[in-house]
């Protein structure tokens, strides 16, 4: 094969992906042919391709229990702070009321959460997990680890470690 | 004035303007009353924090000329790689290839970008920014800057910088 074979071929599969026989290039090695300008000093557009990722890599590997990101983080405070209002967690959590009442209904007939009625305040509602809901959240949490086992091999532990550092302090 | 008075006032003012009287404490004061539990060891959690801060600030400061994040990346994308296609541009920014013709129609629309027919691919358009897209680009880098500003005093300058050497190299 010439040379020019060569670069056509290349040329070709670069060009148009999803051709028969030689198959693409993955497309990380397209994508360092484009320039991102002045998106490079933004930390905004890092942040969202990273938390795409994350979700994605989340919302596949919790599938199998049917669990998404929000739900999980409900789940979790909950276990937390049994008892605790919805005004409040939907303010920890920077979750809209109307949303985590949604997200809560779901729960709710799943049998994984319960409503009681507060002792403090009757106009709200005190949450709990149900023992279902406390099995589900067990199961999540190793499968939640399989996932960010995976995301520190993807950044590097020590990546992972201090981004998490500096993101908690953002939260305060 | 009495301190009283003085801190009541100011009570008054953080936690629930235009409200009389006894406010409930601001939100930042419950949320410290809350434990994250198992969400303290996840990343995505964080991430997804921050990514909502920083896209409503980034929202808030070009709304006056009505460029969201998605419309800020493909102007940039493309004014740093004029002619590009609509194929490598999605594949660069992560974009679904019907997401990004909807962005571009309404770019086009409002005159911001064209679509030229590809000069090495006939079956693909060659994407580029009119002079009024490059005048808006460059209005919107300056509205931009200042979100960054923000972010850093936010976030600290170092740890932003720590934040976006971390992410590009996940990037690639």
């Amino acid at each position: 094969m010439s040379d020019r074979g060569l670069t056509q071929d290349r040329a070709r599969r670069v060009a148009a992906p999803g051709k028969p026989a030689k198959a693409p290039p993955p497309a990380r090695a397209r994508r360092t042919l484009l320039d991102l300008g002045v998106l490079n000093g933004h930390l905004g557009y890092f942040i969202r391709r990273l938390q795409l990722w994350v979700f994605q890599d989340f919302i596949r590997t919790l599938a199998p229990i049917d669990i998404g990101p929000a739900q999980y983080s409900v789940l979790a405070v909950i276990a937390a702070n049994p008892g605790l209002s919805q005004a409040d967690l939907a303010d920890r959590l920077g979750i809209e009321r109307a949303r985590l009442v949604r997200l809560l209904d779901r729960l709710d007939q799943r049998g994984l959460t319960r409503r009681l009625n507060s002792r403090t305040d009757r106009r709200s509602h005190a949450l709990r997990l149900t023992p279902a809901g406390q099995r589900t959240l067990r199961r999540a949490k190793m499968l939640a680890s399989a996932h960010e086992v995976r995301l520190a091999e993807r950044l590097g532990a020590e990546r992972r470690r201090l981004l998490l550092d500096a993101m908690k302090n953002f939260e305060r």
